[in-house]
């Protein structure tokens, strides 16, 4: 999820489930039957308790954060551990049963539908924290472990995992999806961050990309297949353990708040600030009708144009300087109202405006839905793509404030939509095609974060070309032949 | 190359060559003999002077800087163009000729051995920096591009590439091996930053792994082919153009040298100096075996002792912090004659006996040839595996200071041996072997930078286990199921 975090889905007990009836009527006639003549095997691999029917389990385990429509599986195992996500695997291979990872379900590109039916692999009961080392920065998770209880769990390390998509997603959902978020410009992505992941392929091989127990910071042994892995949104296999590396926490931040004549101001302030070398942590962009979005809503009087949100991580000597030289540029550009504060509390009511974002969007058409699009582009074409899409935007009469984390040239509408209404969904779901265009155009990706799911499969062929497609669905062939491995997702 | 660099090869002009009689008697007569039929093709695609049977230029192109035996190919081609490759790779495809492609010959692991004979093609016709944008931090460049050409081209923009392995390698052959060098600690290695390649595959297929054109600073569009042809050392494909991120060249530096009473203190050092949050961008360690060496090939006076190089990047102001931290740390630990310096003369003074390791070593033993083992650990354990590994050196007779990139805990012996030796040879084989074990035995990799190329195949089974290989033979045969690209390499 882009923006902070909604309350997390209450499961019911899978055993309550189990006394259930199969309520929602399965749209897959085929692999409902398989489900029925497996279920003693299931059954018998994960307990009773570990295999659920039921109507509400199985809609919650349908849908992720996103407006596309639930389909659910026709059944939810909850496997313990990586011998019990194997068996369950070769049954399911046996039987031509697709399967469908699940973390927490915090996706926003359908990445969970169960479009074929089958298998829902919920992972949310292997949750424990393995092998922390802090005198060698890294740590293995097995894929409950949110990143929040990850930095719960480091509190007296001195060590944290940085990378942060705003919501409390699974730490291997992450690395399925490639995720990243605001400390990209300084931390990284998924990609830079995970040394190694066990997972276990369509047929219930269990790989261990850069083997077994292996945590060396940097190897050249043998294709990359850790970085195949990310962002492979479960159609290579489950991911059932990730080590990832971790930093020192910062000595001290500063947040600093800074408003702008234009995009194209902001955007040149923030070229400008990586150029000097200064180690920004987080720079954030909310455009106008985002600001005054977050005025209303949180009663906060910052001026509605085009603004930054900066965070500075280092040691109080070095913030100091950081921040003068960010103020500079900033003020060089046209830039006003620069604040910063240093402690907590002054850092949080700084940045409020940013951390509401997600609900003061939706605050504007009240019993609305958002859906967050997802963009990247190089970052002198920001300014162009952002004044373009605000043109798009007013033309169609869309309610969609920009927040976009500047640095890496990412940026996502915040779309405020009538769930109900078919014409407003279909005009929104024409204008997330045109900016998808709009970006390939400007030598970017349709999607820097949320990755492709169900949504952008056409776009991707637009955006890599049909060789890049066609070697993508090689290797898929070549790690999942009966194309198991949640169907319908990326090709 | 590891550590500095050698004159480079001053090949012939294929023209001469074409003159001269094919003196290299080929070891694969069946490929030979498929070259000559195709002769007349490849000189149609890329010019009488684009192909070249002489004895001189195929010896050349048969070997890197390892002590591999040299295996020169049946041929080499000088294509100008990715088309020309391309139509090159049909004609090898179609004859199942394989295809070895050279950057620079500056490998350490064998990759360029024409193990199977066929066609090298050598990239360094291809030498243009295409697409250089200052404003997004990325420049797109042809195979013949060396780094230090790059650097070259871009000494007016205020950005640098600084991924150093020691010699002057081309850039997309860096990509091909995943190369790292002194500063991964800071910018990272190949693997985090390309963000684009051209390549072609084995049957004349030109893809883009992310798209023609594209250059996003972060993507999550399908699967990750930019990292998956990174170290796949020419296996996959014939890499033809790369996109680089760039970066802001330091406003200043300061290069730093401290001894320390043990490998433990100065291994405790730098995690605590990597704790400490110091942005660090080089932090080098060599033993007292290799101080030795350079105070007596430099005229020096260092004191015999486990000794850190270290350098920083950053503004005037920061750079006192990042000193200060870092003589503190290092005093805490121990270690003593902590010097520092700013100019750049100060500074290359300073760093003369790391700069000149190389020559150091080899003068060790007038007459012999030196060879550079790699791997690489978590960080904790590398006093554990310094200590056996100069302990089994002793035990076994052989020459190998020891020089390591500490801040990843990737290190290397620089093994000075008698070429003519057989059994000194055999001894040398024995070792790196046990060196490599003891790596893997302390959950690391038998290649932290170097490759797998011809040397490390059984190795990377041990490393991954047999599960990830069959994995990577899937892929490998996925995309080149005729097995003509470099064959016998990594697999």
């Amino acid at each position: 999820m882009l923006l902070g975090f909604r309350p997390s889905l209450r499961l019911l007990s899978p055993r309550l489930q189990l006394l259930q009836s199969r309520s929602v009527q399965s749209e897959h006639p085929a692999t409902s039957a398989a489900v029925d003549s497996v279920l003693s095997a299931l059954r018998s691999i994960c307990g009773e308790d570990g295999v659920s029917f039921g109507a509400a389990v199985r809609e919650q385990h349908g849908r992720d954060e996103s407006i596309h429509r639930c389909c659910p599986p026709d059944v939810v195992v909850f496997p313990r551990c990586v011998e019990e996500v194997s068996e369950l695997a070769k049954v399911c291979h046996q039987h031509n049963l697709p399967i469908i990872p699940f973390g927490t379900g915090t996706g926003l590109e359908g990445g969970v539908s169960a479009v074929k039916g089958g298998v829902c692999f919920s992972l949310r009961n292997m949750d424990q924290v393995l092998d922390l080392h802090p005198e060698d920065f890294d740590v293995t998770v097995e894929p409950g472990v949110t990143r929040k209880a990850l930095n719960s769990h480091l509190r007296d390390t001195g060590l944290w995992f940085p990378v942060d998509p705003g919501a409390d997603a699974s730490l291997c959902g992450m690395a399925a999806t490639s995720a990243s978020g605001t400390n990209a410009v300084r931390y990284g992505t998924m990609r830079e961050n995970v040394l190694n992941l066990e997972a276990v392929l369509a047929d219930g091989t269990v790989l261990h990309t850069a083997g077994k127990g292996r945590r060396p910071r940097k190897t050249a042994a043998g294709y990359n297949l850790t970085n195949l892995l990310v962002g492979s949104e479960g159609t290579l296999g489950i991911i059932t353990k990730a080590t990832l590396r971790l930093y020192g926490i910062p000595e001290a931040m500063v947040s600093a708040v800074c408003s702008f004549p234009s995009v194209q101001a902001a955007v040149d302030s923030t070229v400008q600030i990586l150029q000097a070398g200064v180690p920004i942590a987080r720079i954030e962009f909310l455009d106008d009708v985002m600001m005054d979005a977050c005025n209303r809503f949180s009663s906060l009087s910052y001026a509605v144009s085009p603004t930054l949100f900066l965070e500075f991580h280092g040691s109080e000597r070095s913030l100091e300087e950081q921040v003068l030289t960010a103020e500079d540029i900033t003020q060089s550009n046209g830039g006003s109202d620069f604040q910063w504060a240093r402690d907590a509390g002054s850092r949080e009511r700084l940045w409020k405006a940013r951390h509401d974002a997600w609900y003061a969007a939706l605050a504007l058409r009240p019993g609305c839905k958002a859906y967050a699009t997802d963009v990247c582009v190089p970052l002198s074409r920001l300014p162009q793509i952002i004044v373009e899409t605000k043109q798009d935007l007013m033309e169609n009469r869309l309610t969609g404030p920009i927040a976009g984390h500047v640095g890496d040239g990412n940026f996502h509408c915040l779309m405020v939509v009538e769930p109900s209404d078919p014409e407003e969904l279909h005009r929104v779901h024409l204008f997330t095609e045109r900016l998808a265009r709009r970006a390939l155009a400007l030598d970017g990706t349709c999607t820097g974060e949320h990755g492709v799911g169900l949504g952008k499969r056409a776009l991707l062929c637009e955006e890599v070309g049909p060789e890049a497609v066609k070697v993508m669905q090689r290797l898929k062939d070549s790690l999942d032949p009966k194309n198991l491995m949640n169907p319908g997702k990326i090709l």
